[in-house]
């Protein structure tokens, strides 16, 4: 696994490229582009918010052919609340891009990140359009890293190659961290490109294990965005055998992709806003995996606890209290287990001693800083 | 509704003391006492969390007799993690005070704040015990608000006075905040004195009713104590009629200490820690008031809205995303209303225009002191 240039162009076929298209108030990208040469098996996962913002909205039903070949991205805008004006804003970017790269509009997938409420103004996605098509290569594809950052402090982006059967088969992806946006809620948008040969019914199992146990396990302050989209687009140019669901190859590709995910999502906690610490709890010894899971999101999700770690105060009264209030079944006794807090790296071990279940969850610490960004008006 | 002096000693009947116990690090009041003259009927509502501290376990124990008549309280410790032995020092704790005002074991009703996970010492409470009962005066009421106070800044009293047919009933209160204490989770800790004859079934709904609306519809950061109690004790010695279930005077009843109970609610989220807002959110037009509260729980433990408000940033966005997190009924648009940001009181109004369903919740804001409190060593 290595942090890549061109990391969703690594894979065979895939070009990108991103340009300023004036969405954002500050001079800076904005508007990235990624494209398969190859129809691409594709799928996504979305976030669970009622409230979905319109390019999740149109993502998920152009996804419904289950092929896509491109996704097309702004920052600056997260095209949320907006009603149906905002849905046809979405659907014409998709039918723009589908156009100029000569393909149907269901095979443009659509994703936004920034501020809720207002209306995207369609005129500077079209304006940009063409020079966005234009600059399509691989050495672009670090644009799009940077296009879709909002309050990352670095562009994220992984690549990995795995050997199927003789066959080298690669998978990029970029991610934008869980962070404040001008100053609305943020998103955590990933997208993962691959040139491997893939059923849809794998390619989709293989991307809810990925993202169930990666960005599904990360939290930074409870809060979930409107926008959140995981998107993958598999176009099969690595001519490897196609991968079928519970096949050997399977269980290799969905590691693959699961390692990646879990990359990415690490580095969006050790790049959450205000963020000093990178904290691991790791629960174990629950009734089951699901009650380890709900109290290390309980522990995680605490401000008591993540203030705590800020402060480097090993206070273990408040995991308790925690824990405690997940109302999942414990002994009368917990084992408890810190690393030492003088690090920036902390893992927390709580042993609920009841059965066998384990959870691992993503945190990091609240601090001033994270209040600072987060009430300044932009 | 006064904020009155002796608020727990203004009913007929209540003496009460503070003493400095040494229970607590700083030389302060830290052990207190409420004792009514004539045996009263008794029950109390306590925190829902797994790991209820041993004064709760104890508390609720000696009140399925449906009588009490004291309360013996300490800050410094909450007795909480604290397996067999911190349950039998809260027993010894009863039965001490039992023994020296001549009660049974069963009338005395235990109650703690402060550090988890650190054994009470006992012998501290049995040295300053007979102190305490030899200062039990009307005019001491005062010191126990004093002797609860952890981090918050000022004691918290609240005393009001109905007419039930031609007799005076009064009702005092006092409570300590939800904030932290030398270093773990603070507690809610509310007791309330009456003079008022009432029947066990009528006082046990009218607190239920009164506390459903006031202590559980406040948050500072949606984490839950392992030791929040309120106990109330009702002496009969206004000698009114005694109340029973559903009668005029039961709802005279209920409302007053709704009263007693929302403005001591109020108190505590007004001085919560760190906070420099007091925050409203009024939710209407849920599917029902479940959904309601629900909603408004979400917004209110929104750390995002919460930094929102401490910047003045009017950040309806963050809303639209709490209430879709919420995962209740709405429409596509909200109705949401906010008063000046910069006031220190805040009103949000917040309509999900789907039904009548209606919810007020307290909260504070979320600020850089806040973090610096909680993130302190002590």
């Amino acid at each position: 696994m290595n942090e890549a240039k061109n990391a969703i162009c690594a894979p065979l076929g895939f070009l990108a490229c991103a340009v300023e298209a004036g969405i954002r108030k500050n001079r800076r990208l904005d508007l990235g582009l990624i494209y398969s040469q190859a129809p691409a098996v594709a799928c996504g996962m979305f976030t669970q918010n009622s409230f979905a913002a319109a390019p999740v909205v149109i993502s998920k039903s152009h996804l419904e052919t289950k092929k896509a070949q491109a996704i097309i991205v702004n920052s600056g805008n997260a095209n949320c609340y907006t009603g149906k004006k905002g849905l046809a804003t979405a659907r014409k970017t998709a039918a723009l891009i589908a156009n100029l790269l000569r393909l149907r509009n269901s095979s443009v997938l659509v994703a936004s990140t920034g501020v809720i409420g207002r209306d995207l103004d369609f005129q500077k996605i079209k304006l940009a359009a063409p020079g966005l098509i234009k600059g399509l290569s691989k050495a672009n594809g670090s644009r799009v890293a940077l296009a879709i950052m909002t309050t990352d402090t670095h562009p994220k982006e992984l690549r990995t190659r795995i050997n199927l059967c003789g066959k080298a088969v690669t998978i990029g992806a970029v991610a934008k961290g869980a962070g404040m946006i001008q100053p609305d809620m943020a998103t955590m948008l990933c997208f993962i490109t691959t040139d491997c040969a893939i059923q849809y019914p794998a390619l989709k199992a293989a991307l809810k294990e990925a993202v169930v146990n990666s960005f599904n396990m990360i939290t930074v302050d409870g809060c979930m965005s409107t926008n959140d989209s995981v998107l993958i687009l598999a176009n099969g140019l690595a001519a490897n055998r196609p991968i079928a669901l519970k096949s050997n190859d399977f269980h290799k590709f969905t590691i693959a992709l699961k390692e990646i995910c879990l990359g990415l999502a690490r580095m969006i906690v050790r790049d959450a806003e205000g963020a000093s610490k990178f904290i691991t709890v790791r629960v174990s010894g629950g009734r089951n995996n699901n009650e380890a899971r709900k109290a290390a999101f309980q522990i995680a999700n605490s401000n008591l606890f993540k203030t705590a770690l800020y402060g480097e105060n090993p206070n273990w009264g408040r995991i308790i209290a925690a824990v405690g209030q997940s109302a999942v079944r414990v002994r009368d006794n917990l084992g408890i287990k810190f690393t030492s807090l003088k690090k920036t790296d902390i893992v927390v071990d709580v042993d609920l001693r009841v059965g066998r279940g384990k959870s691992v969850v993503y945190t990091s610490d609240l601090t001033p800083e994270y209040v600072r960004i987060n009430a300044e008006y932009n």
